[in-house]
């Protein structure tokens, strides 16, 4: 029993290619991994399966790392209890997560994340990693049976996490605005991942990695940044 | 059965009053009601029902109108049954919903919007009266009994629409993808109305008002501009 996850705030930093900045983060992680299984469930933009997974495919392979589609198994479950390396894209959590629980895959994911198997997420593939999806960023665009996920972090995530723009003159609610308002119904604790920052959780030791700060959003207490490279304590 | 409603963006605009902007319209639309029942449930910033009830008095007092909370009326049932006009406030749209649901109110709010009770709303209290509440850009903070809303729209809002930002180098999803991913699964159309923007509804006829144009989204076609003004027909 003991995780082995990276936990990415977006697959894709600006100016770079598809996973390129977390290369030599996956090429550790996945060091003894030929083929990881792809969960493509997101579909961002609402591409297929088969499209999205060919951009995973293309990323792993500059590692030497094969990738297979979860929807190129017969059977899902077994296509995670067999995996060596598991990871899930970003894109619609809603879908992500309403996916999941209609093919039953939430057990054996969570078996599989609290067994050591290694794990990537990214995006809407690092919101499922907290408690709930309740912090998404994400458009409902589907009705999921239930917000719950799957519990391997002890907190829920906020990925792509902006701070407000100085002068902006939108008046939608800022982030951290959202983020406070999750907070007079939970008392979950939340961490904002800026764009090219990731969580690496080996066994209880969670670590933030990248270049930036994270933020940190605790009920009833001001929201204070983390520096890259500190340990999470929940 | 003529429908008499409001259905703006936003409350507020950059540099301006809570519903300013919107002062005209509104004494043309309440023009003879002494009093509104206000609906604070959507807790923008997660404020008291009473704090946010003073914010919307305060606006309408300013065109000789009282409002009064829902949550002050022992049956709210019957307050949304004899009010002579209503305004439901912006806020967080799953907690508006969940608690419309929880109060088994959406029927008889149903039924007011559709015998041609003056209504009013703003952001949260827009989307409610699209067919879904799938196109809110709002957190999931809870999980509401059913995403569908009051349908006295023949589409969905997109309120605080906000185009791409020329140069943006955040790899978040634009609203655009977002809701072109929501066509992925729905046929429902969607007016993205931008913050100055509200519909007017009279009976069948509904027209953009305000001085901006709104942006359209229809699956399977390229999403387009109407001008203010314009009637819309679905």
């Amino acid at each position: 029993m003991s995780k082995n996850l990276v936990i990415a705030s977006t697959s894709t930093v600006y100016g770079s290619g598809y996973l390129e900045y977390l290369l030599p983060t996956l090429q550790a992680h996945f060091r003894s991994v030929k083929e990881i299984v792809f969960i493509p469930y997101a579909r961002p933009g609402g591409i297929s399966y088969d499209r999205y997974t060919a951009i995973a495919q293309k990323a792993f392979n500059a590692i030497n790392i094969n990738a297979k589609g979860i929807h190129e198994f017969s059977n899902p479950t077994e296509a995670i209890a067999k995996a060596d390396g598991l990871f899930t894209g970003g894109g619609n959590t809603f879908e992500l997560v309403n996916q999941l629980y209609k093919k039953e895959l939430m057990p054996i994911l969570r078996d599989a994340l609290f067994n050591g198997l290694p794990y990537l997420g990214t995006s809407a593939g690092s919101n499922i990693c907290g408690l709930t999806m309740q912090t998404s960023n994400d458009m409902p665009i589907v009705y999921p049976p239930s917000f719950k996920t799957l519990g391997a972090l002890p907190f829920n995530i906020n990925p792509h996490y902006q701070d407000p723009i100085e002068g902006d003159t939108h008046m939608g609610e800022t982030r951290e605005t959202r983020i406070n308002e999750f907070h007079n119904f939970s008392t979950i604790p939340v961490i904002g991942l800026r764009e090219g920052s990731w969580l690496d959780v080996s066994d209880k030791t969670i670590t933030l990695q990248g270049g930036l700060n994270a933020r940190v959003f605790e009920k009833g207490i001001e929201p204070y940044e983390i520096q890259s490279g500190a340990t999470l304590h929940f």
